[in-house]
Parts: structure tokens; sequence; C-alpha cells
């Protein structure tokens, strides 16, 4: 607290959000250390991240062809599981993409860190798990999703819980499309998204509206809120990030730009506030409206599935992100349409077996049997 | 706290806001206690809240027609001073419109009450001298006008002050109004708010936005913020209550029906959040945008003229309520037009001699100069 410096290490440094960690520690390095970095495959940027930022400890995806080479002898190259223990680390940001952001969230969990948790999947695929566990190992939970965020915000200094939490949703580039349209969406299409500059995955779930149904996933998970009190609002303008009703009907928002570095900042500065004025600011003299509507769940059939999953529970939310995961894949490779991901997800759901109250093993197994089940039910696919 | 009861005493109980604080009593009668009532000149309703909520402690305006008889022995008739510093009271609720709240406001505060507050002028006219008691004497000010209720509710929790106030206003009925078209309004047309219902002084000041200057003045003092902090934004639905921008650029808005039970209820309840299904809750399949703009300066002067006394300081925001109130009972009466309110109080202050850090009595005098000057600059008026 105070002027004191936090230790970050960012697990998933070359993506979108771990950039964008980077720009705010780049910002404020008087607040803020980077002591590890880790990344699959972009070692480019990563060899340039090292080189700025001087990290302790780093991990990336060795093969033959990559040797990153050390900048200095101090430099340590470890498991990502280890980086996210490691004593010398005080906020672990969780900024990898799918399943992958699993074993480094519950590592960091199982050792008292703030987890600033940028990937969804953690939450989805073992939401019970990892809350469980940070209750256990007093962890806090940091959420960096621009949702998950502004209900943070919102909630904060309430003594009760919240009564109803309403996530926003811009809509996604499809807004108002029928599903006949949506059919012929191209990936060029589905990766133009109308507010938010965000990486590939995540765009893709956004233009499906999944990933709004991963978030009311999370959200339940995080807020402790049941599904039936959680509503979703078309809010195309991403200018309010979400908002929280209280048991006497107050409702309480948080607004800003959409523009990630805020949420991610605030997840390392909390309880406090930082001024950065590369953070944008709202000009009210250029909002003239708001605007909100329904969400249209017949023809955005992953919003749908997504909640009924979480309603359901057991495995059956891991089979949702894995079979996701993989039919995201296969309609970036223009293998199938963008509305046979629905499609995908659906089949393979209604085929899975569910097992309730899952262990680490089952659900890891229920991500393996959901990819299979994918690839079997496209392979010979005519798309 | 907890399941407790609250021993409230409401000076000006039959006015809006006492009628609306005691349909909060009414309806959870096992956490509201209505220990006093006081009322000026309303003896028929007065008596009849008497019947039905049992106070121990009343006061009202004595004249020779009216005897209020004691429905039982127990019953004190008291002056309001006393009522607000009674050992049996918690929560004093001051609404009470003009200067008459000043006095009562300055006895809780001393007593260390709780003083749940919705009249403006005594924070507009010694904001000062209540806020430094009030920390003198640990006395909590808990806002009952909506928008430093929305203020308040989201700098809650927060650990470093607001970086700006966006204090929103519904604009009144003559939003969009040439001066010209504001010269010809009539009493009957300036008494119809598009969203809010109130008394008549205070829905006069919401046509000429004087009640959002005074909304200003008032947020400065209880949030310790400057006046060029202090931003108004006209959103006409009055769905978002008011906004505070954080040093990170953040913003967090509160939002509800426009109903004053509800920051009624919050200040009573404080640090909860009680349930009534008597409040009503935004129904967002209903909501489908929120508009803004900036206000007009030039066309509606009381706005720029209270702005501008705050800034001033001293004497100056005494003049302008006594001024206001005066030229509005004129309105009222078809004595002056409804610009010539404007008129009047900018010729009051430009002809007042400031005094700096005034004492209670040197406000006192301001506010009786106020009064006779405009009736001086009246006499004779030809409207």
């Amino acid at each position: 607290m105070g002027n004191s410096i936090k230790r970050l290490a960012i697990l998933g440094s070359t993506g979108s959000i771990g950039q964008q960690t980077l720009q705010i520690a780049r910002a404020l390095p008087h607040r803020f250390h980077i002591v590890g970095l880790a990344a699959r495959k972009n070692t480019d940027l990563l060899a340039k991240q090292i080189e700025e930022f001087k990290p302790r400890l780093v991990y990336y995806q060795k093969s033959k062809e990559v040797q990153l080479q050390p900048a200095n002898n101090k430099l340590e190259f470890l498991p990502l599981e280890e980086i996210a223990r490691h004593p010398g680390v005080d906020t672990v940001v969780i900024a990898t993409s799918g399943k992958s952001g699993l074993n480094p969230t519950l590592a960091a969990v199982r050792a008292g860190k703030n987890v600033a948790l940028a990937n969804k999947e953690s939450l989805v695929m073992a939401g019970e798990i990892i809350m469980s566990e940070a209750n256990l190992y007093s962890a806090q939970i940091l959420p960096i999703d621009s949702e998950h965020s502004a209900i943070w915000q919102c909630i904060n200094g309430e003594i009760q819980e919240a009564d109803r939490l309403i996530l926003t949703a811009s809509g996604g580039p499809f807004l108002h499309n029928s599903a006949t349209q949506l059919a012929g969406v191209t990936p060029e299409q589905a990766l133009k998204h109308p507010s938010w500059q965000m990486g590939k995955k995540v765009t893709i779930d956004s233009a499906t509206l999944m990933n709004k149904g991963l978030e009311v996933i999370e959200a339940h998970w995080l807020f402790n809120i049941p599904f039936d009190n959680i509503d979703i609002l078309i809010h195309p303008q991403s200018i309010i990030h979400s908002m929280v009703e209280f048991i006497d009907g107050s409702i309480k928002a948080q607004l800003s730009y959409p523009d990630m570095r805020l949420p991610i900042q605030y997840a390392l500065s909390y309880p406090e506030r930082l001024p950065n004025p590369q953070l944008p600011r709202l000009d009210w003299s250029h909002i003239q409206n708001l605007n909100f509507e329904q969400p249209d769940f017949n023809t955005f059939r992953c919003l749908k599935l997504a909640i009924e999953s979480g309603k359901k529970g057991g495995t059956y939310p891991a089979v949702l992100c894995a079979a996701d995961e993989v039919a995201v894949e296969l309609f970036l490779s223009q293998r199938i349409r963008f509305t046979e991901i629905a499609d995908l997800v659906e089949q393979v759901l209604e085929q899975h077996q569910v097992i309730a109250n899952p262990s680490l093993d089952d659900i890891m197994g229920a991500d393996r049997w959901a990819r299979e089940k994918v690839t079997q039910l496209t392979e010979g696919s005519p798309c």
C-alpha cells in the first residue's frame, strides 16, 4: 500500500492484455516493477520486453528453432506455475488465453498471491475450485475484464451483497443481424469489433456473444450471485461497463471509454487509484446518448448455451469452453461457418456425460473429450 | 446498525420530503420509530401524523386559531432546535424549506446527531460553518437530495477523494426554450416538472435551474470539491442521478427511477440498504436510451449566478438564497415575470457588500438585507 512498489509477473505478456499491462508499468515505473514475463510463441516481442523491463523470471515455449539468450546472468527460465508462486512476485497477471491459464491461476492462488485475472476460461472451467482455494489461501482475485472490474468497483464499500448484476454487452459487429445473415459472416468481418481492440479468440467470442455468456459464468463465481440474478443488457457504445442493483433498488454503474488499460490498472493499484495521463477520459460534450436493448438469445445461440451450461454446472462449462475454442479455430481457418460455432458447441454439450462436483482431473478430462468430439464431428466437414 | 431501531425526528413532516419519510417509516416499522414531528402551518395533516405515528416530541407554529390537542399525556411541544438536539433522537431529518432549516441543522450537528439533510439553504448559506461544526462534534451529514445521495453512494468505499463531480439535471420543463419564451412562462407551467414531484419553491427553482446551482454549492461543501471540478450535465430522463470521476478517469454513476423515497431511505438506513417493496425498480426492457447535453448558462442565468456566488463565497450565497426565495414568491403570486427572478437575484447580488468568512449573524444579516432589497426593487413593479 501507500507508495510501495508492486512486483508483477505477467503470464501472457505478448498478448493484447499483456502488452497493455506493460504500457501501465511503463507509465508508472515508481509503482510497478516487472519481475516475471511469460509468453508462448512470440519470442521476438518477448525478447524486446525482456530487454526493456529486465525481469528476473521468464517462461517461453522452447523449441529447437528458438532459444532466448539471457540478457544478463540473473535471468531465470522457469515453468509458468513456478513464476506464479515465486516469492519475489506480489501480483500475478493471468493474461494467457484459453485453458492454459488454469494451472498458473491455481498455483498463484495457492501461494496466496494477488491474482489479476484476465483469463476467462479458468473461472468458467473451474470457478468453484478456484474461489474455494482463494478463500482457503487468502488469495485475492482481482478481475481485469472490463465488466467484472465495473461490478467490483460498484460493490466496493457496500456492506451487503449485490441483489442483481447487469452485464452490459456491445452486441458485437453483428448486432441486429438475422440468423441467415450470420451464416455468411467471414473471419475478416468477425474480427472487426466496433468498440474493443482485443485478441482474435475473444473477438470472435464477442461476435457470437459466447464471450458474454462466459462472463456471466465468471460473474457468478467472482461475486457469488445466482445465475437468475445476472442480466445482460445490450449497450452498443460500451461506455457503461456494467451495473449492480442493490436490495433497495439503487443501481450503480461504472463508465469509461472502452480501453482495457483502466480495468488492468485498477486491478494492479487496488484499493488505490492512480493518476495516469495516458488513460482517456470521457468527454460528456461529445456523448449525446447511451442506448440499450435486450439481447437476442435466439439468434445469438452461444449466449444461451453458455448461460445454460453455467446453470447446469459440473463439467458442462469446461466442455463449453473447449468446444468453443476448437470451433473458433475452425472458423478462423475457414473450415466451418460462423453459425456452426454454436451448432458444434450445442452438439458437444448434448452428447456430454456430465460429472457433478468435478475434480481438476475431471475438468481436464472433459476438456480433452470435448476437443476430440468437435474434431470427430467436423472430420470431412464440407465447408 | 444490525436490526436496531433508529429513532427519527422529522422537521417539516407535512412537506413533500417529510411525507415521503413517513411513508418509509410506515413501510419499515421494525427499523424506524418516529419520535419527533414538526410542521409550520399544516396542522390538520400534522394532527393526523401524530395520531398515526404517536411521536413524543412535536413542534408547530402556534396561533390563536389553531391549538393542537395532545393525543396522550406524553406529548411534549418543543421548539425545533430542542427536538433536533433531544437525547431521544438518533437521526434528525431536516425537511423544512428555506432558511428555517439552518438553526435546527446546527442544533442537531452540535448534538452530534446523524443529520439527514434535505434542506438546501442551510449548506448554501452556511456550508463552511456547518461542515466544520459537524467535524468538531462528530455529527454525520447524510444527504437526501437525489444528486448528493448519488455522489455519496458512488464515493462510498473509495479511499481517495473524487476528482470531479458530474451533477445531472433534468433541465426542467423549459429545456431548449429561448429567453423570450421564458419571459412568458406562467406559474402553472413552471409548476409542472417533467420528472420529479416536489414542493412549489424547489419546483420553480428547478425550472430556472437555480436549484442545480444551489446543488453545486451544496456538493462543494458536502464533498470538499473545488467548484471548477463540479460539472453539470443535462440528462432529461433523470435516471442517472449524478456521477463521480476518479483520478484514474473511471466514473461511477448511481441510477434509479426518479423517486425521492430511495435517497431518503438510504440516508436513514446507511451504511445498510433495506429491501422495501414500495420502492420502484428500473425496468431495462423499457429504457432504450439515456440522453445528455450541456447546460445553457446564458438562457438559464440563475444557474450561472448561483455558481458565481458559490465561487465568490462569503455572504454571497446567503444573499442568493434570500433574493431567490422572495423572487420565487413574487413570481408565484404573479407580481413578476419568470425571467425577472434572475434579474432580481442578479441586481441584489451586484449591490451586496460582501462579508468574507461570515459569522452566523453576518449570514442572517445578509439574508435580511437581501429580502428587503428585493422588496425595495419590486415596489411599484408594473407586472
